[in-house]
């Protein structure tokens, strides 16, 4: 995948230079900081991919791809201050290298600047892509409130989750993607499949995420194994598995003791024993085959794309890779 | 200025209407709370009666009308929360109320929410709003920014204070009434004319709080007066007071008296002493000059604006009311 290693120096060229706002330093080395702090950079890349794939040059689609990058970077930073976060990437969050209110109003600026990335497009075309990432914007809110929301809730359901991380994680590589067929003059039609697409993969990706996160291998996972059993996240894989009569009542135990009452260790069999119910009750199994599900409508919105045979051979290999952690 | 108050009805009723989100409530709730709050509603004001001085219907400019104050709004609720205000027009703060959390998280929203209101916009009209607004929005974090940093620097000078009063208060206004310009079609010419008057009219409005925070009638200042004093604020009036060599180093001396230290008594001494030295420095003098000033150069941009005569005494009445609160 030497096409998206290209593209990805591109972008971080031009992410760079179209970022470069220097005054006050107060409010904008906090966002140099932040989009400094590497990543997949999978939605600009998204971006890019979609226009070359429908006949533009990747280049044209820059304005995009910046945008969703610094939005996202934005969610980033004020999520970090709800949760408390101490870490992001491996470094300082914003709001702890200085403090709360920085990180508010450096966020703020940075939601401004992913809007004025889209000034360099004209006419209707900066209309589509301005009300796009507006409409988009707001759904991401949306869901970061569920998510908040659900923590307190005890009834929430498949449906409502499935909603919440649509919201907050499809509809950001949805709108990454058919914002570069928009660039490239993509009929409607098709840039709600290619929208489709990333909806279905954000989902699945989730998905996958969720469940890493108890049965993920601790050298690749990247983050601690067992972190949303810690904080009693009521994920997929937990509401599944409750769907189990027989692990009902156990599962619900476990997850009402809070995290600060537990010594390491206790922590350590509450992690073991919740794992066990998961498998026991087929909630596991049943994320598998919910991840298998999205990924497979996924693959199937992509043969309905007007892109070159290639183009879907690749994407389809993409869509695998993003997803191969599994195995 | 009976149509100032059918315009704000107007207003009213459409502000109502077209922020109505409704779910997650969570997220919305506090939303309409802050924009139930009231207020002079000036901004919107603006906006619809620049465009009906250029001939369009004021209607036309509702969309514009609305973003501005939403925009306004969402920072006055991140402004709360960074400066840990418990009030805002006499009723509990967003983040008081709820918690900091959703404090920020209905700001976003709402930022975004702005955007949203030009959606009804077409073609270069809608790009030259968008981009005004994002300008703008920009340019108001920047003056937040540096009025955060002005409070512990002090070295702060007469032009940066200009400066920042100009970002934090005045470009807003400029960008209300342009907006009201660009709806009715006016000029570049016409467009950059009333925007300026919107920054004279905001730089003297502001140093005119300046003012009356020292010297203002505690029957009708609304807020407590000599709250600047107690929290050592570098106002123009304090900066100017400096420049007079003898005031100079008593002014610094109770400057640097941090208000958790003093008694209420002593507050009171201290607002009365350095009320005193505002006068004897000759600093409130400056600052009532300076006031004028700017209020003459809004009056004179008004005889450049091409509106009619009966339009043109409207906005110089408009304009010595929103002054005269210094009679």
């Amino acid at each position: 995948m030497d096409l998206l290693s290209d593209l990805k120096s591109q972008f971080l060229e031009a992410l760079k230079q179209r970022t470069s706002h220097a005054e006050p330093a107060t409010l904008y080395d906090p966002v140099h900081y932040i989009l400094d702090l590497g990543g997949k950079r999978l939605r600009p890349l998204l971006s890019l991919m979609a226009a070359e794939m429908y006949g533009a040059k990747s280049n044209d689609a820059m304005g995009c791809a910046i945008a969703v990058e610094v939005f996202h970077n934005f969610t980033l930073l004020h999520d970090d201050i709800m949760d408390a976060a101490d870490l992001r990437r491996g470094k300082e969050t914003v709001h702890k290298k200085w403090d709360v209110n920085t990180g508010i109003l450096s966020g703020d600026a940075m939601l401004i600047m992913a809007y004025q990335q889209l000034d360099e497009y004209e006419g209707t075309q900066f209309k589509e892509l301005t009300q796009l990432l507006s409409r988009t914007a707001l759904e991401v809110c949306e869901g970061q409130q569920y998510d908040v929301d659900f923590e307190t809730r005890d009834d929430v359901t498949i449906d409502e989750y499935l909603l919440m991380i649509k919201l907050k994680t499809s509809v950001l590589l949805g709108c990454s993607l058919q914002m570069g067929a928009i660039i490239a003059g993509a009929s409607k039609e098709q840039q709600q499949f290619i929208y489709d697409y990333g909806i279905y993969l954000g989902i699945a990706f989730q998905l996958m995420d969720d469940y890493l996160d108890a049965f993920g291998d601790p050298e690749t996972f990247g983050k601690e194994v067992g972190g949303d059993i810690r904080e009693n996240k009521k994920t997929y894989l937990y509401l599944k598995s409750l769907e189990h009569s027989q692990s009902n009542e156990s599962l619900k135990k476990w997850f009402a003791l809070d995290q600060n009452t537990l010594s390491e260790m206790e922590m350590s069999d509450k992690k073991e024993k919740v794992k066990t119910l998961f498998q026991q009750s087929g909630g596991a199994q049943a994320t598998l085959d919910a991840i298998i599900d999205y990924t497979e409508k996924a693959l199937n919105t992509i043969t309905q794309l007007e892109i070159s045979d290639e183009n879907k051979t690749f994407l389809k290999r993409f869509s695998l890779q993003l997803m191969n952690r599994i195995s």
